[in-house]
């Protein structure tokens, strides 16, 4: 028996009556692209290598979806992201010619996820937000990537949510319902707030409620970013800032 | 398959190689009893009821443990703290001949726990401890009672870790090798923090390091608090600057 608690012990008035809520954090909060370009062009330099670190860093990203469907159908057994990475990384390092490095070398790259910094408005609008609601990351990065990354970063997260809670990958419901039990509310009491119109419609589905947050540079700027053209959202915000100033 | 990175990503020097430290909550960082005292001395004046607080509030606390260990024998089904609690304060109630309040009230009542108040140097000592260690928590306390005390008091937690996570109380050994996990860490480089015996040693018996803190008045004034007498620990300190100093 999980017990839920009743309403009354929190007092803030928030808008729809949301208590929490829940970012997804790639993409969303932290501008994955722009650290591992940024990086990996550091790391070249050191290492007299020629990589097109943007290419990179969109085809680490594109295995994403597919390693974690292996996961979400059973066909590969729970990995956390670390491991999903990992995975993608070691087929990645020679389809770029990327030789000789130890496994140390390695896995320190392959934590550039545990690093990745925040888009500019990212930490002043989860200040604001954080004054008036739980701010919980609910990401399909494992624990320790978030917790390694909101210290690195500053980011004043109330709660580590993980998809590796609940050995289940976005958009499976187990996410968003556990984290809404875990953070002691009902769906409703949730807000999603993400950049990607998968994720809010997910989150929808199992009662929650949804912010939009446009990042048109998630995938550079020749890349195609979710929009909420045509979309029903609770609210549409251009940035964190923006989502403050709403909620 | 569960991905543990190697240890390369974190290089500031710390002492036995522990990375992470896992902190008790209850009687370790807050004082439970002084608060439970004080909120219902308050509580008693409104209301215009007399109750020995001190003992409502040993009784409550004494409740908890029988509580979880049926749910760590299995004649109890999962049950998270609040729940525990309540079915204890469900007790209570007539034993302590407190009469005629609503279900919201009692629930009111039952959230104390989420609004327990720090030692007085458990804040700057964290605050200090978090400059080079993840802090987490690693209570039998639900997430959500651990993240509304955390931002209730200022508690500066990287990560809140639970019981609940693993549906396992302490001292289950699924607590501390599952926050270890989570933590991207190995139990030798956690190191739990807890003013009481029984908890050290199970987290040493899983691997863990050990750092016993003194809360001489955790049971009140004539209460029997638990000594670092006779045990050995990795490192035993007076309070948490003092633990701050020695690590």
């Amino acid at each position: 028996m999980i017990w839920i608690p009743a309403e009354v012990h929190r007092t803030v008035k928030s808008m729809f009556g949301v208590k929490a809520l829940a970012f997804d954090v790639f993409g969303t909060v932290v501008d994955w692209r722009g650290s591992i370009i940024r990086e990996g062009a550091e790391w070249a330099a050191r290492k007299g290598l020629r990589v097109d670190w943007a290419k990179f860093a969109d085809r680490w990203r594109a295995g994403y979806s597919p390693a974690m469907d292996k996961v979400r159908k059973g066909t590969l057994p729970w990995t956390n992201l670390d491991g999903l990475h990992r995975m993608i990384l070691d087929e990645l390092l020679p389809e770029f010619q990327i030789e000789g490095f130890s496994e140390e070398e390695k896995e320190s790259w392959n934590q550039v996820w545990h690093r990745l910094t925040p888009w500019p408005d990212s930490i002043p609008g989860l200040s604001r937000l954080k004054q008036k609601y739980v701010l919980a990351t609910l990401s399909n990065g494992n624990v320790s990537l978030l917790v390694d990354m909101a210290k690195n970063a500053g980011l004043p997260w109330d709660a580590v949510l993980s998809a590796e809670l609940f050995r289940h990958y976005k958009p499976d419901r187990e996410v968003y319902l556990g984290a809404a039990e875990l953070l002691g509310c009902r769906p409703s009491e949730v807000m999603m707030v993400a950049a990607h119109v998968g994720d809010l419609k997910a989150a929808w589905a199992s009662g929650l409620r949804t912010a939009f947050v446009s990042r048109p540079n998630e995938y550079g700027p020749n890349g195609k970013a979710d929009t909420a053209d045509g979309e029903q959202f609770d609210v549409t915000a251009v940035d964190l800032l923006d989502l403050a100033e709403k909620l």
